[in-house]
């Protein structure tokens, strides 16, 4: 079965053009140790084809080379993310995305561009951390709205599993390497997550903003009923 | 807020008695360290409340002191886990378990009475690792049916990421202790899946069947509609 | 300086004697490593000079022979504590002991006895984990009036940081190898708790009950003014 | 409760003002992951609301930006640390600040620059390691004096456990990444620090002057009485 | 036995000129470490020997230095590879080399000069991950002609075990350390191919493109009778 | 393509008995965390369907089960392996088995016997490690006639290398869990062989002699043509 | 030239019986993973060749089985250690064992019993650790007399170090794995002593007293002038 | 004791005059994290006192600086080594320092400058390692020669344990950081060395050619008989 399936052949990439199709979502692609040359060629043929692409973990060099030859490209520079979109895709529902820290961010606002690029609408909470854990209570109300609960956090990561005992809603813990000594690059905040007690958290990668945005995406949409 | 919830004050435990009202679901007694006063204490007050409640990573000492004391208990020794149902939950929707091994399947029973126990249909799909991938392949088209998928594999953990790059349902990873040698009890698989780059997959701590079960059922109940 | 005091020689060890009158506090006896001969031997010392002792990590095997030699030793199971009194010491002041959950218990007891044998009042506050908070909430007015608190935890080990975020009292913070999985035999709360942003949180070794009650009565009764 | 405190929300960040009331200390900035824009509107607001504050792990970048913005702030190059100061607070009791090395003085000067910021009496031990032992012994009476000591050292971390065998003050142990090879990064120290069995010591993260000198500060004002 | 064999001694390094003889293969110089003069020496006695040489791990500062000495000398920017071949060596048989992503590409650069340097002729799979595995099932037939398989993946690693799975050759598999957060520098993808349940893979040290294109060209070369 | 493969649906296994078809080698069975019931129906189905068949790490009771039940059975207790043959495979070429210590020989029979079901001949060298190198010195000219050489050793698992060096032949190390304290079960062995600069050796998993017996087999057989 | 030493070769074993002539030491024998018949075995050959041997490591059933068939050899029990000498080796020189605790002895009687195999007087120094520092200057002028120095210690490890500041002897410094939590099995020592900044130390493995003992005694031998 | 010992007090550093006739040997500086003002005041406050110094790990901006700054101060830039030598130390005994590869020069340089100013002639064999064995053999009759053998190693490390088996002297292995993927570091080389089962070596920290040309040095004096 999978055999039958069509991609873009450039050689040193094949473009997973069917993936709207088999998965219902644009491919994304990871710029990090790509040349200049790969990422315009990659691009280029996903704008020859309309379909809508995300660029992740983008430096503000490659972003200057894509700006200047997709005129349409728009940079988020916090996020890292480049996005070329040929069809609007229509947001619904709603993803909450909340911060321990102001360091968090850059992760965060990641699974923000993201999950907007695959259609679901965005809240955010940003620097509610434990330490003043009052300012995560004046909040709490309006993220149990959401459909799906992004939290984003390094140090300690205990952010999420406080917001898990709290609410309702599935919740995508994304730990971050923000912290020194022996957060060993985000090592701790991770592990602090995969052991929360508190049932109904799932974690990505460290720093993975793309896919808890994708993740959260991709549920909140079938909760709405797409 | 969170102050004015109740709960079973037994000194040694303080029971949630009010996480179905504020989270939508029973509690889950982790049994591992605790010793067997303590067991039949915590299942009696729940009991005495009316409470559904399942209890996990239950030795076989543990399930035949429970069972003694409590009839109506039932006993899934694979998945070492017990429920003690007062009220009967409906079965919605429909959850996929996937292994890649026979070894694996504790793991994924204790997913599976998990998520049932949260009302949710299941599906079991044993062995189909990447070893044999023509196996999945088989089974593809109706893993693709479930509203969530949970793929659970030891060693090299790869299973998770081939069945995410195929379908178009969340999918929930859990990586197993099974294995020896550079697998470190689990850590190999773990890193694997969270490593995927197959967005639309999210992981839990090693072995941690139960989580999965968990988050796989609330999130199927909400795509359902309940 | 330190060339002039005394210790008894019984030759596989140096007891040390003028303890009391250095560090204003009896010796302890690591137990875990030591023969039953070895442990008779130094027990019996400790009596023969009159000093109190508290010996910690005592199997059941080795209470069991140390009771029957020495009729006043009070032993605590949970703890693995076992302790011989001459002089009785006042208790002053007051620490607060927490654990997140139920399976901390057994540190969280090596602390109190501890804690006590060293001259503090200490009150317990057991199974107020971050997965249901309003348990921690309820307690927290109490707990803020101790002079120093402890709080032990597992897996996750948010509870420290959670706690030292609400009171005014330093926070003593013991991770336990209670988990599975990545949890790696404590690892992950001793990363949470070293990696925590509330300031005025210090860390003990993983199970070290003996280490954070001895810590938390030296400020404690330096506070009260000893 | 903790739902009525108040905070100053600026989007990316939520100040936490009520802290002095709440946790009896002004409230600290951590400088490392924050924007110049960040840091400038941070730094105005709590100088708006007339209360103190303090920064740690400035950069030098980051310090003449905000000496640039702040007149009355003070910047100490070697410890990394801002404060910007609005009510004098008295400094009362004695913190002794002991360093293995030359290495260690800067995460060192950060635990003295928050000491006294916070309220408390500081003197500094400099390079007084175990390496020539007879350094250490000609200051130890004057250290013994001091309510809390403070030990900062990197490589194998042994200062702090043999200034705890000596004393009868609580001592902190702060690791630092000063090493090379099998160091990494201060593991080795932070490894030494938490297995010594030299009871009385509590430990923070590696390089965490910060918190180090903000516990120590708070246990002695409150020996003092404050 | 050894004790007759001869080497050129330059004091510095002992270039082992009879490799050919007893081992079958020339030397090969990694020149990471090595400074300008060095490499100089060590490339002008091979080809005062009329040795062929290859350099690997070569930054572009000693490719222009080496080029500018030696005319006739080949550089591989992407590979960072050097040859210079002064006895030609006639190419034989089939190795295939696939990569997981595009940022593997350099490894797997690597592995082909190397195989080709070694007598091995080379076809090239990149960009053939699991994340659209339709993209491997559409060139496994060309790839299971080849007498020996490099898999070359970061991230997850997981390209390798599916590819062993589905072929009749021997398949060695090289981890890369492309990715970020928990994949710890190719740690991940080392301990997923390490683990792999596909029997016939065996693998190499992260991002070690050379040793893989020696081993497949020895064995593809002694498969073809050589 | 893979989907039209067949297996034998067991439920809690799928038997892939087309391997022989696909791979040109029987299917193994990985015996470690198998159930007795689940293992004899495996077998029986093997057996039914008149398949060669291989259990790798079978503990002596399985083997006991086993043989009990399968008449014809072989088991090997020092390699922890069963084979059940139904049609003999001739032997062909020779792979040499070289052992470090005396303490690696369970492991080098794990693959002797692998090598072996799967068609190979097979020569043991054990206990020549690199302690004493002249007992290794007077066997490498044997070893030497060998088409692949597998080296198994712990501890410093220096010996791999060091036959690489010395010959023209492939080389598969297999690290062993042989030692204590620093080989962490077999990380400094894994670590020694993957990180060796003779080129032409390639590396299995910790204590792994199964895939070293097949992957050595594999290779074999190629070169002397079936 | 390595190559026309003898050994023994018994198959599963090849003892190295000309140790004596190229190293000047008896062979020592790893017993750990050998069977009983194995053993009994080895030691009947070098028995038969007139040879001194040690074995360490010795289980209290393999001591059993070894006393039984060579009256003449000797067990120490703590030490885990057997000898059985023909040829009595003068003793001279003096080596100083020092322990950090009780727990350590074991590792220490087994440096003990193999210096003294070796042929160099032992002085023992146990239970002077740093945490009562004063027992170690009481003894550190005798400890100053001895031509080589072993430190054994677990937990922190510091023993070691500070004994080398304050000698004028080479110092083995050896790391046990007693202790619990973040020592890790003798991670946390290993590290201490390998990251000591006090020059004239060396390390060997985690727990292993025989290489300290044979180190220690060479030196010790060397320097009377033997 | 210790007590009575002088020092240089400068306030940010102690420094420790006394330690030739404690230890028989001047003070090294560890020049890595020190500022120029602080290298300049320790330097010039030990030529004042007419002793004799040695720095290591000194940057070539340090050294620019200190060579303006002391006209008679030797730097050897490969060994990152500077010496300020007022008493000419006579050079006795012989040590060999081997090398692996030509990337462990620097740190071999460093043993090499160390051992010299402590006042022990020195033999180097540089890039022996055990890719080509026959090199090594062709030297070891040489080596044999020395007092005390140091051999310096990265990626696998197999060069020290080799020489070791061979010779009848005092080994001191010293891992280097040279390598690149699962080295970590050093980490592989030295889990190689202090996994060695030739029995006669001992270990220091990688990189580490300080201690290690220290403790060779005071080996072979006392050997000589200083």
């Amino acid at each position: 079965m999978p055999k039958n399936e069509k991609y873009i052949d450039i050689d040193f990439a094949k473009l997973d053009i069917e993936r709207v199709k088999r998965r219902g979502a644009s491919e994304a692609v990871f710029c990090e140790c790509k040349t200049d040359e790969q990422l315009i060629k990659i691009f280029s043929e996903f704008k020859k084809h309309g379909q809508n692409v995300i660029g992740t973990r983008v430096s503000s060099h490659q972003a200057k080379i894509l700006t200047k030859e997709f005129k349409e490209l728009k940079y988020n520079e916090s996020a890292g993310v480049v996005t070329l979109v040929k069809k609007q895709i229509p947001l619904v529902g709603e993803i909450a995305v909340c911060t321990g820290g102001t360091g968090d961010i850059p992760v965060a606002e990641e699974a923000c561009e993201t999950a907007e690029f695959y259609g679901s609408n965005v809240k955010r909470y940003y620097d509610i951390g434990v330490a003043g854990i009052h300012r995560l209570f004046s909040k709490i109300e309006e993220i149990r709205k959401a459909n799906v609960i992004i939290a984003v956090a390094g140090m300690e990561g205990a952010l999420a599993g406080i917001i898990t005992g709290m609410v309702d809603s599935p919740v995508i813990a994304v730990p971050t390497s923000v912290g020194y000594g022996s957060s060993f690059k985000g090592l701790s905040s991770l592990l602090t997550m995969l052991n929360s007690c508190a049932e109904g958290m799932t974690v990505v990668n460290i720093d993975n903003g793309f896919n808890a945005g994708y993740s959260a995406s991709q549920i909140n949409r079938k909760i709405v009923g797409e």
